[in-house]
């Protein structure tokens, strides 16, 4: 009876949950930038508020880098579950701005969706934990115990936060972990992604002399450096559509019969998928459907290139130097140490011996698979099949989430991950959005989520 | 006896040149970008300035893009040669800014190099023009009638110069063109280039989505501009060097024995080569030895590779778009506009089906042979032994001077190429320079061409 109070205090107060997500998407917490610092403070800052207005004990932990924003709120019965909820505040940059039709940072809802920089990654998501939690506090008290852990250095790879989880493992402490930075693969179909893939970043960057030439007077005979950066990353790859880094697939755990089945349940049509991502066809490793390519097979991309003259016009320059940012989507039990290892006895191998080479390790982190069986997990499971009147499907998503690893390898809690992040929702692109229905449906499950972990 | 008091008269004013010259240089005239439209008009006036001062007709001939500077000095025998000086007044952009020893417009004397943009490539030269011009005039009346045409946008391929030639053919008819905008081997070897190679210059765009994509929810399964842009560039050439866009070679006239036999006089070793150049060693074409490769063979080389996220730190894009100059040094008798049929038919050959690419040109000059026995061929062969107590070689050069084809083919004469530029003077790079001895010898053998002419 209780629980559905809070079910309906959350339906009545939508226009303010609205009201208040559109609030936190103004502010620009971009971690990529240094020149965002002050912005990325100040979206701490307002969930911290926040948090201390529903009655959390909540502070700031000092942090080399964006710091984080702890809260709890203790049942007083020591023995009810405590829950943590994971999130992130930060978001990844908004370029290129011109391709947005409405600004970034000036929230606007179109249809059902809210469109804004960070309104499905993962902003909408911390305030439907804030609205879960709010809901039931208005009608109730909370059934269990309730910290929350949201960091503001996800989008560059959270470089301080294992740090953090090992210095604060005692204030973390708890027995279950809810972490909604994942996908809901439909609207109607309530998502359970139980694995992930983890990510190895690096700069590639080579040089050929030490300034640039003409291109009549050295071209044809002297290295371009261009060239060579395209004949290295087209090598990457072979006709299979397979990485050929040297032992790269070593480590890579085999897809079981299995889960090759429960991965077929998924509803992903090429055709769909093609539509979702604007693009014009599919590519990938032999063998494979597009499913497990995206979610339990690795890839290497190519996330950017900077190399020569990129202005108006033309410039006849042989270029001495070329960039690539270059990054594996790693899967059990590869590891982003290993991958550079990789990564650079292929250029050993393969770069002509008049080229300087560097690699630079921009962010890394392990793949990660949780269990289907534990208590929680049937919690969540009970919880989103009542919000959505769907038995949600098991998934392996292809985004990475290094704190699932952390959490797991330090606080020693296997994360639940139900998200409301829609594939169409322009993640990291220009246009991002949250579909609002699904929000709200999401906000319902957070609350019976709490409740059935109770029982 | 006139002769050798206008070159005292030279050597005597050799610090107000190079003080004039220090003037020049203190301009950017940067034709590449519009925002320098400005400062590119503003070296135009100051030689029509010094031209008015030397008692020629000048004037700025109208024209779409940067003015050509016209003057004319005009013997009182009609009968008297008329010699055709061709020049350009603009500049490469100086960036990279930060690689420059001293800012690239403010003109600063280190040893016997004076340094800045445009030192060599061409304002130093230019100026050779000048004080040749002036130190005749000073002692003497010009023995030739002397016409100038200094154009303000070479540094673009001079997209309007042959509809101007066309259009003043009459006022530019002459006898024999002068044009310094060639190499000097070194600096005791005078060099008379007499081959240059043509240039196609292009914008390869391609484009795999209508948005940046997430590289985890999408990567591996959907293609990544990146990527593909880099496997079509490495396509361009094959094991042996040789460049593979079909029909590439039909065109190009092998080079023939005697002519090998010439290049091969031209005192380059391997070694010099790449320390010129800054570079770890040379590439190309088999079969070719580096002054062929470079003078008198074809090339297809990457100016400038842009996609992606190119930022500060890492972000995880998988790109829709990506963009590279690609430009291809020409040699007789491939055309642009056959070079363009053939990277197109490559693209439609080898792109696959889920890319969308587009090729935009953006300069474009077929190559150029002039004969080596022409009477003012043989005034400039003169001129250069007296004046640097050498023989001059012959070479073909692997730059583009688009304005010596389309003088050959509307005005109906050959250039006589011999410039002052060094091939270590960092022409289109960072640190351009130009050799200040080499300077004074150029004004020498100017003033003797002239008296040589006349003869």
């Amino acid at each position: 009876m209780t629980m559905e109070k809070a079910i309906a205090f959350a339906q009545n107060n939508r226009d303010r949950f609205l009201r208040d997500l559109q609030e936190l998407l103004q502010i620009p917490s971009v971690s990529t930038f240094s020149e965002y610092t002050a912005e990325t403070q100040r979206a701490a800052e307002w969930l911290l508020y926040r948090l201390l207005k529903l009655g959390f004990e909540a502070r700031l932990l000092p942090m080399d880098g964006p710091q984080i924003v702890y809260a709890a709120r203790m049942h007083p019965d020591p023995k009810t579950p405590v829950v943590l909820l994971y999130g992130h505040y930060d978001v990844q940059p908004a370029e290129p701005l011109e391709e947005w039709v409405t600004p970034p940072y000036s929230p606007t809802v179109r249809g059902e969706n809210l469109y804004a920089r960070g309104a499905s990654d993962m902003k909408g998501p911390l305030m439907a934990y804030l609205a879960a939690l709010e809901s039931i506090l208005a009608t109730d008290s909370l059934p269990v115990s309730v910290k929350v852990l949201f960091e503001g250095e996800e989008e560059v790879g959270s470089p301080h936060l294992a740090d953090a989880l090992k210095k604060h493992r005692q204030l973390l402490s708890c027995d279950a972990v809810l972490n909604c930075d994942t996908l809901i693969l439909s609207p109607e179909l309530p998502t359970i992604v139980y694995g992930l893939r983890g990510l190895a970043y690096f700069e590639l960057r080579v040089e050929t002399a030490e300034h640039d030439l003409h291109s009549g007077l050295f071209g044809g005979a002297i290295p371009n450096a261009g060239q060579v950066l395209a004949e290295l990353i087209a090598g990457m790859h072979d006709p299979q559509g397979r990485v050929t880094l040297p032992h790269f697939y070593d480590d890579v755990l085999p897809i079981e019969p299995d889960e090759r089945a429960e991965l077929a349940r998924v509803p992903w049509t090429e055709k769909d998928f093609i539509a979702q991502a604007t693009a014009l066809g599919v590519i990938g490793e032999e063998g494979y459907t597009i499913v497990e390519r995206i979610g339990a097979r690795p890839t290497l991309e190519v996330n950017g290139l900077l190399c020569g003259f990129t202005g108006e016009g033309s410039k006849t320059v042989l270029p001495a130097r070329a960039m690539a940012k270059l990054s594996m989507r790693l899967v059990p039990d590869q590891k982003p140490e290993r991958v550079k290892e990789q990564l650079e006895e292929y250029l050993r191998q393969r770069a002509p011996a008049w080229v300087k080479w560097d690699v630079i390790d921009l962010a890394g982190s392990p793949a990660g698979i949780v269990r289907r069986d534990t208590p929680a997990m049937q919690a969540a499971i009970r919880a989103l099949e009542a919000a959505f009147g769907v038995r949600p499907v098991f998934a392996r998503e292809g985004g990475s989430v290094p704190v699932v690893s952390w959490i797991q390898d330090i606080l020693g809690r296997e994360s639940i991950m139900m998200g409301i992040s829609l594939p169409d929702d322009n993640l990291h692109a220009p246009n991002e959005k949250l579909h609002l229905p699904t929000l709200w449906r999401g906000v319902e499950a957070y609350i019976r989520f709490f409740y059935e972990l109770a029982k």
